[in-house]
């Protein structure tokens, strides 16, 4: 009996991992069409996008439910090995991230509905490089998900700041030229809202390899523990833990080094 | 040995709710120092309030990691009532949620910074009415998680429209202002900004909502699912579940009345 308990949830965590794989390229699909939408605003040929990006929406709402759903019935099952117990954690949060993504490309979408409207919207320089930068993130976040590879989703942690750092040149940019064009305003306004979309999908990325990091390695690194992991360094999980221990002190001088931050922090 | 064990692990979601409204009453305080340096930008008294925020953020991000953990290590204890694993389940939702208002009140907070340094920058004249609304509502779903309240779980999901009004009448308002007035365009750019922090936390208020109906009801009320459910009405979960098949059936005509939707939806 204990076997067949063991097969049935074996069979129960790959139906859960092929959900997820699912969703994630529903929620990119969704996405690149966005991007696709936004980057190409004077082309006829394109106008027809954001409304699949919006009739995408409500299928990914109910993947997330159905995933959710799937996930609490395995738990319900009892006691996994701990790696099975990551994977089913890391897929709430995971599915979390990639409905938000999916939520974003809505928002997206909405402002190139805008803009469509406004046969004047000059699109700022930068605008094409970020979208490509905030699609590679997402794409390389969803290949570490499929190939469970911890290099991948730690090239993505990498990027974030290069996508910040497009928003912030952006949105100066969109500044001046709306101080001196009041035609400008109303353009410059929907473009500066779409770099703030780009820069929240490219975070929601960046937190589904960290999900992933945590689901295979076992390591927490949000909020900037493990600072230093890098690609090329394979690093030993007690390395990684004085590491957290480190920077949490950094922060925190309170805690303590065998890393007993609940009582110092919960008071 | 397995009634000590039980205990154990009451003590163990004792904690972990403790831990919960700690961290709730942590991200609270934060996002009130950010409503109120927003509200009061001419007051030389509330200068010191976004550098409060700033202090805050490093605690707030140590206690998510910290009950995540928590989540985990009573996970891996194995089997549990429904109830108890619901709450587990819930926990791990609204501890995202809440790390997320904290970043949002970050957020609020660096626009607050750059405000301060436009001398002329003119107040949205809806803006304290929004930042009351954003606040009443967090209080609201806070107290729904300390209360296990779905009365007032539910007052919050009644209110996200209210806020979204808000959002759009501002954003109007400065539009029109900052193609008249070239001065006005650089403030009015932080305010349009601020406007969509403030609606993110109302809608993390609402998830945190969803996830209290869903942990003391056991009814999975996001996307719109059960969008008939007033607090008046004690919708026993048979009615319940009737609504959500119908609600799913609205957006997926293919999903069968029995509610098979995973087979539908994966394809």
């Amino acid at each position: 009996m204990a076997t067949t308990g063991r097969l049935n949830e074996s069979i129960l965590l790959d139906t859960l991992m092929n959900y997820l794989v699912s969703m994630a390229r529903t929620v990119e699909s969704a996405m690149n069409r966005a991007l696709d939408a936004i980057v190409s605003l004077d082309n006829p040929r394109s106008a027809a996008l954001p409304g699949e990006v919006f009739l995408l929406e409500p299928r990914i709402n109910e993947m997330e439910i159905v995933i959710d759903e799937h996930a609490i019935r395995l738990l319900r099952q009892g006691s996994f090995p701990e790696d099975e117990l990551r994977l089913i954690v890391a897929a709430l949060k995971l599915n979390n991230d990639l409905e938000r993504i999916g939520d974003l490309a809505v928002n997206l979408a909405e402002r190139v509905v805008s803009l469509r409207e406004m046969p004047g919207a000059q699109m700022p320089e930068e605008l094409a490089p970020m979208a490509s930068a905030v699609r590679a993130m997402v794409s390389q976040s969803l290949g570490a998900l499929i190939f469970r590879n911890v290099e991948m989703a730690t090239t993505v942690l990498e990027s974030d700041d290069v996508v910040d750092q497009y928003r912030d040149r952006i949105f100066e940019a969109q500044l001046r030229r709306m101080t001196k064009e009041p035609d400008a305003v109303s353009p410059g306004l929907q473009f500066v809202l779409a770099t703030r979309h780009l820069e929240r999908i490219a975070d929601h990325a960046t937190n589904i390899a960290e999900d992933i990091i945590f689901w295979v390695r076992g390591l927490d690194v949000r909020h900037g523990r493990l600072g230093g992991l890098r690609p090329e360094q394979a690093v030993p999980i007690t390395t990684a833990e004085a590491n957290i221990t480190q920077n949490s002190q950094a922060s925190h001088p309170n805690v303590t080094p065998a890393g007993n931050t609940d009582i110092v922090i919960f008071t």
